[in-house]
């Protein structure tokens, strides 16, 4: 059944590719089958991270990047992470909405991921799509995300070109930039920028940039100013991954970078493989034990992980 | 030594509690002793996290607020989490500046912990850092952090109570609630309200809390408008704490919520334990050969992943 899977998802069928990100997706025990199946298809897609604030137009702009990117005959796969918290969900539909003309292009293919009721585990089914779709054929793979949180870190770890979106109101976002965004910019795309205070946000973004270390060679963020609506600045954020690309690809940090993102990658699916295997009902009752008398103050959170940990060593050693 | 040095931190020495909480952050063979040894100390503390946007004004909230506990005679401990960037790093100097009035205080303790290099961790580290606090029996611990990731999410899982602290401008972080900051908050103080748009920030607020699914019993969290370096609604806050924390008490929820805390710190110290033994030099070589194998096409991340973890459970039944 997975071989007939893969055959139709090669040929780029979109129900198969749907329904193979759908199974990772619900983490079906077919899945990593499928996952190591076509590891060889592999690596041949570029990855772009889209992120920043929720209303900063990232939508608008993937909508109109992938248009320029079709004009070029190269096919999008775009996967966007959503990590909306489950009561207040829906926010995404919206903007599925409005990519509808681009979704129903036959080189295009949209999925979003949600998060339903964690935000763990989303960004490690985000770059399993993206691998489903690069094995597909897909040229180029957006990855979009909604700036909130952890999500953005993981997002660029899986990218090979990462765009932090802004609109000239973001301050409480540029100020929070300090603070992590800085580090996985290859770009800022100051959208919005017909709206007042554009030109101190460039400012703003320049003078944290230059608390930057830069050595020599090192790729140096640019700042591209866009009104994604009348499609103003979009030509130039698509020059801009052609030359990124072209850096990293001379360079040789692409497959540097790639290796360290997939080393991150693998210690994840081992922490993943370990803790999945460890919480069995045997060590859930050593844990719930342990919480009452840590509660009475008769234990510790550390002597307890002591307890749970040599537990499963032990079993371990009776199963091999 | 260990002795001499908790015997000094129950006599609430400063020097002794400093020394402590330096072993914590540095990871020292000496800190897991240590926190094992005050585990029948703990519990007494009250903890409240505070979160915002930078530049909300959660360090002249902490400072003002801490002044009136010190009224009410409870001492006060604060951990300051700061995922500040090592290179943008010392936005925090600042509000420790202004702290520096309280920080004479000898009912006050007040230590700041920053990232240096990677964002994980710190959040162990902090609450490592309160229970060495709640240990040395200050009555009341203040974690106040940046809202500018998982951290707060972190925060808020360690807090009894958890404040969010936002501004009229905070017009992204309203939105972006919707994806998390929604969830933790027990109350919204909206600082800086002598500001235009103080009262639709407050129907924004309220809006999106309507979309919450309250039942009966639980705890509605509540708005409080506070202009903090006037001092303005500072009392308001302590009210609030006194009046949650005897809902959570009378409820039996202050001790679940304890529970299900603690449960979660457990398997996180579980996590990291197993990933630190794990990922020796064998193993890191495993991983070395199979990232060319990958980039390759020749292997896939889950075929890299369960040979590591094979050989792992191998040498684990040898040593048995």
């Amino acid at each position: 059944m997975i071989d007939e899977l893969l055959q139709d998802l090669y040929e780029k069928k979109k129900k198969s590719i749907s329904r193979a990100i759908s199974l990772v997706e619900s983490r079906s025990e077919l899945a990593e089958n499928i996952l190591i199946k076509i590891s060889d298809r592999i690596g041949n897609a570029y990855r772009i991270g889209i992120t920043g604030p929720p209303g900063s137009g990232k939508s608008t702009i993937t909508n109109q990047l992938t248009k320029l990117f079709l004009r070029h005959n190269l096919s999008v796969g775009i996967v966007a992470v959503d990590p909306t918290s489950p009561f207040t969900g829906g926010a995404v539909l919206g903007d599925r909405i409005r990519m509808s003309d681009i979704g129903l292009n036959e080189n295009v293919f949209i999925r979003s991921l949600a998060t339903r009721g964690s935000l763990g585990g989303l960004s490690k089914k985000a770059v399993d799509a993206a691998d489903i779709l690069d094995a597909a054929g897909y040229d180029i793979i957006i990855f979009e995300t909604v700036g909130v949180g952890q999500s953005e870190l993981d997002i660029a770890r899986a990218s090979d070109s990462t765009l932090v979106v802004l609109v000239p109101e973001s301050g409480d976002s540029i100020q929070a930039m300090k603070a992590g965004l800085m580090e996985i910019a290859d770009l800022f795309v100051l959208n919005k920028s017909d709206r007042p205070g554009a030109n101190s946000a460039v400012t703003a973004i320049r003078s944290i940039l230059q608390l930057k270390d830069i050595s020599d060679g090192m790729w140096v963020p640019e700042i591209i100013q866009t009104v994604a609506v009348e499609n103003k600045g979009i030509e130039e954020i698509f020059h801009f991954v052609e030359k990124h690309k072209s850096y990293l690809t001379s360079t040789g940090e692409l497959e540097k970078n790639r290796k360290v993102k997939l080393a991150f990658r693998i210690k994840e699916i081992v922490s993943d493989s370990l803790v999945i295997e460890l919480w069995d009902d045997e060590r859930r009752e050593i844990l719930s034990k342990s919480l009452n008398e840590i509660i009475k103050g008769l234990s510790s959170p550390y002597i307890a992980a002591a307890n749970i940990i040599n537990n499963y060593k032990m079993n371990k050693t009776q199963e091999l």
